[in-house]
């Protein structure tokens, strides 16, 4: 008997979102070894198109790491920070709390600047705190995927610009989601991840560098995440790892699916499905977390009602409608679901679906809604 | 116009090797996200498989990186490796040296054993090393896909064992299609890929650590590479990381593959095929670089006939018959091509049509056999 998945699980948690059909089926390319010149060119062509999602300066490099998000995260701090570096981090939820303890293991001093859980962070804040501690490095979250929070990255990076830092941002829930411009924000580094807001199967971190960053590069101790070595496979054809052919056609048609639905009106759908979420779960009773203004399009976190027990509700979408919604993280175990509407699970049937399955699941738990 | 490879590339180079038509199915498989119970489910038959196909003894913890092949070597070399660690690395190829260098990016005091590319190493030579140097730990290459060389690793991680040194095993071009026992020959940490012998996409690296090598893991920088972290995520079903889904069913499948024809019946089936193919090449005159008894049945470096031309002649292959085998590294460039019989690549009608292709492609530049 196999244990191969048989069901098709409709994946509206904090990722990965569904994958579609066109998509699954570039993964299943013949397989190019990581030197053949059939991979070479789409290496090249990934490598613009990632450049033109991201928004990046004429003389970046935008690639993809052979790896998770998470390595994203690894190969910037990793290439950015050394012993003794001050990083001043942002941390407004799990993601940012990780991003410092990757600065730290790279040898940073480590400031953070703590934001309560389910909010933005203030960019005076942070020029407060770098007026205060300096920072050679600012790290931070754009979409925070534990609190459904979108920070404030413009108005951020331009705080530690005027400091004179290199900016790193997270853009694992946001790129390709939500409105993230790294040349006219002045991004140094921003990595995410491809099994979100693109789309994809998780393997790839798409990540880009600008121009200063690429010019104050560290030597990291990591040989995988090393910048010049990936430079060296990725623009002077030199081996360096196996890049996965899989991988890499998967990520190429997702991107080309982007690019033909517009970032303008792919941003614009995330808006609107996100909208047409809230009003749907305002029905049931239910609100978000985060103060409108500070909210995610792509990642909803919704607060469990008093008396409701949130294990029993996720578990309910799960059985019965084959729905998966995520947990909480840390402090927020227990208080929030997380809903994602990323990628091809933007979609006004899948709000409906949702609407449907958590009327189920309160009523399951003597919730019922009289509209 | 899509860039997708729209070619059967036929995979006789150093890896990727072919993907079975099942694996491919296999990673299209619905995508299941990476704490889904049905993933959970898989992932504990990966480890139980991985296990047995490294005959790790109990007490091992084996698993997969999520990463190709170089990332499962930076894993092993990042959690037992510390500042001032007496590394002694095995030199004999390029993919000692890349082990090398990683040792010393963790801050190991190296020790190189040098080799000549194209020799096995000489397991005394290994013990009058460590008599003379000591070391915490001992690092070597299984298969040296650079040479096409086996090195006698049982033997000398024996020798490691004598010095109360860790072993860590490369075995990318080795597991699943040459003899190897990580148990029964007392290896504390070894990895591999999963793009070669074990005939799946690339994208993650099968590994296992010993019972000695999970005691005496350090704390190293990488947070993605964190033994610790991935024990949270593998075996406490603590989030690390989104696990590929796509890149989990093919590798399951892979497994299955390997078990249903089982290690010995599989092994043996490479020796056969390699020496159908060191015979076929014989008859047109062609010889293996390294010596019979040091030859690595998965990786044949040939060597390129005086006066004739070695990139011509690949790609020759590559255009005429679309068959891709690779080119020599560092000193053995032009000196040598290495043909892969590996996984399903490693069949009597590929050798075939190997011996045919080099025919076509010796004639091409004057070399006409006369059998």
């Amino acid at each position: 008997m196999t244990l191969l998945p048989d069901v098709d699980r409709i994946l509206l948690g904090p990722g990965p979102s569904l994958t579609s059909p066109r998509v699954m089926r570039a993964m299943a390319s013949p397989t190019v070894s990581h030197l053949d010149p059939l991979m070479l060119r789409l290496l090249d062509d990934v490598r613009a198109r990632l450049a033109r999602v991201f928004r990046a300066v004429d003389g970046s490099f935008a690639f993809a790491v052979s790896g998770t998000g998470t390595s994203g995260m690894e190969t910037a701090v990793s290439n950015l920070v050394r012993d003794g570096s001050r990083a001043a981090v942002v941390v407004s939820g799990y993601f940012g709390d990780r991003l410092a303890q990757m600065c730290e293991r790279y040898g940073a001093a480590v400031s953070r600047v703590d934001v309560e859980w389910g909010r933005a962070c203030d960019p005076d804040a942070l020029r407060r705190h770098l007026n205060a501690n300096g920072a050679d490095v600012v790290a931070m979250v754009h979409a925070e995927t534990s609190t459904g929070v979108c920070n404030p990255v413009r108005e951020m990076a331009a705080v530690a610009r005027d400091h004179g830092a290199l900016t790193i941002v997270d853009a694992v829930t946001s790129l390709g989601g939500v409105p993230l411009d790294v040349g006219a924000w002045g991004i140094d580094a921003c990595y995410s991840c491809t099994q979100k807001c693109l789309g994809g199967p998780s393997g790839l971190a798409p990540i880009v560098f600008g121009p200063r960053a690429l010019e104050q590069r560290v030597k990291g101790r990591s040989f995988y995440f090393d910048l010049s070595l990936l430079e060296d496979y990725w623009l002077r054809r030199k081996y360096h790892h196996t890049m996965s052919s899989a991988l890499v056609c998967a990520l190429y048609e997702s991107l080309a699916i982007v690019e033909e639905e517009g970032l303008d009106a792919r941003w614009a759908r995330h808006e609107r499905n996100h909208r047409m979420l809230v009003a749907s779960l305002a029905e049931l009773g239910l609100t978000l977390l985060p103060a409108e203004a500070d909210r995610l399009w792509t990642l909803n976190a919704v607060r469990v009602p008093d008396g409701v027990d949130e294990p029993t509700a996720r578990k309910h979408l799960l059985d019965e409608f084959n729905i998966e919604i995520g947990a909480g993280l840390g402090p927020l175990a227990g208080k929030i679901w997380r809903v994602g509407l990323m990628g091809a699970g933007s979609a006004p049937r899948l709000v409906l679906l949702l609407r449907g399955a958590f009327e189920s699941a309160l009523a399951k738990q003597g919730r019922h809604v009289h509209a």
